[in-house]
């Protein structure tokens, strides 16, 4: 695996290199969920990239960028295992050059769920993947389901600025409890670990409710949270919505629920599109 | 000359061809500034794209995008002496459709000069940029000097996102009398015509005071604003500015001297670097 850290130098690899590029950006703490998108790209695309970047700029000003989790030396060796052709590895300063000015953002599909509680979040994500993806140029990019509205945004904004690369987005990877794996699972102590797993039981709830025939999203909203609330796991939202992310009353096939909830200082999100 | 008014088709044709691409945004209405620059192009690429887009988005509220001058079929024949390969010409809905919600914007460069004045432009001009260069992916864009404010955001934005595109500046072509071509000199009433020629005329007596040994600006621009009020023009600003746009005192080797001026209902603007 080639490791490059200046921007320049992937360049000039990518004006050597005519066939098709899978990348999968990331911030790094790698785990199965992001290996996963790797096998995907590999199976469509010649050569593979993946880039690992702590993007300060998606850190709201009340997040710690600080402490997000890193363990580089970890990460090279998962990705060296899984033969990823190229990491790209910037430093903040590479990515944002003293008088750095620029930003794409987007006005309607920030407001809601994750971008209503983490202000400029998504700007920050438009911003870097634009750089990203301008400087690794690749054939098709590769996400998580997992980020539900991260999602949503990159779609968006690849279809409204026209952007010449397809977006792929891989299923979330569960533990075995059904936990969506996260970097920042890290975080969770062994007994709210342990509770953790009332997200995904929660969202399978609401499922099941549906295919019993309740579309009624007040009705199965009460049940998740009942089933929520007997942990020590605090809502932010539970979220029942169509694919412009608009918040639904009734539930059908094709419905995202999403929700966030805190333990202790870390705070969970996961997501299901009722079939 | 192929004609092309749908996007998918302008990223069909890109697909089947990866030779050197020189390509010149325009809002129509063309003029020998703009064929100077498909000139410049042809000299360095294999083909050459002109887009032809009266954009909305770069028009303040204040200003009439329904008056801007337009001539299609003329516009066409003279790209077509000029054997230009492609011309891109999209419909606003093409361009935005329903629901479009994502801009690129700068932070500090459209905070002065024509930004002052023009809120939303370089937000306007940054977004369909970004969008042409992802639609037609050219090796290098072609701009005009007589948008100084123009050259600098396009660069700055290139550089920021790192778009994988070459800048190219062209001079500024001047009528016999010096005025500065542009599409909006339509507008002028032939009396205005014959005193608009006093743009350029103090930006000449600018570089000849520094010729002469006066660096001051307030001097120069005192002397500057003499001529002008001669005529019947009113001053919007006189600028000299450094690389980054930044007012200076001092005028040296580099110095952008630039100025807008009302005749009537039109506001022209010229510029020149202090050489």
């Amino acid at each position: 695996m080639k490791i490059v850290k200046i921007i320049s130098e992937i360049e000039n690899l990518r004006k050597s290199f005519a066939g098709t590029i899978g990348f999968i950006p990331t911030m790094g703490y790698l785990h199965e969920g992001h290996l996963s998108l790797v096998k995907l790209a590999q199976k469509e695309n010649a050569l593979v990239f993946v880039s690992i970047f702590v993007n300060p700029k998606q850190f709201s000003p009340n997040e710690d960028l600080q402490s997000y989790p890193r363990d580089t030396d970890r990460d090279i060796a998962l990705l060296e295992q899984v033969n990823v052709d190229v990491l790209f590895l910037p430093t903040p300063t590479e990515m944002y050059p003293e008088g750095f000015e620029t930003e794409v953002s987007l006005s309607n599909l920030p407001q809601r769920l994750e971008g209503a509680v983490r202000p400029g979040h998504f700007t920050g994500v438009a911003t870097v993947l634009t750089k990203l993806f301008h400087i690794v140029q690749p054939t098709a990019a590769y996400f998580g389901q997992k980020d539900a509205q991260q999602v949503a945004v990159v779609k968006k904004m690849v279809k409204d600025l026209n952007f010449p690369i397809k977006i792929i987005v891989g299923e979330t990877i569960r533990e075995a409890d059904g936990l969506a794996m996260s970097s920042i699972n890290v975080f969770l102590s062994p007994a709210e670990r342990k509770e953790a797993s009332v997200l995904y039981q929660s969202l399978s709830l609401a499922e099941k409710m549906f295919k019993d025939g309740e579309t009624d999203t007040e009705k199965i909203k009460t049940e998740m949270t009942k089933l929520i609330e007997a942990k020590s796991g605090m809502i932010d939202y539970i979220s029942f919505a169509n694919e412009q992310l608009d918040e639904v009353a009734e539930v059908k096939n094709g419905t995202l629920v999403s929700l966030a909830v805190r333990f202790g200082k870390t705070r969970l999100i996961d997501n299901i599109v009722i079939k």
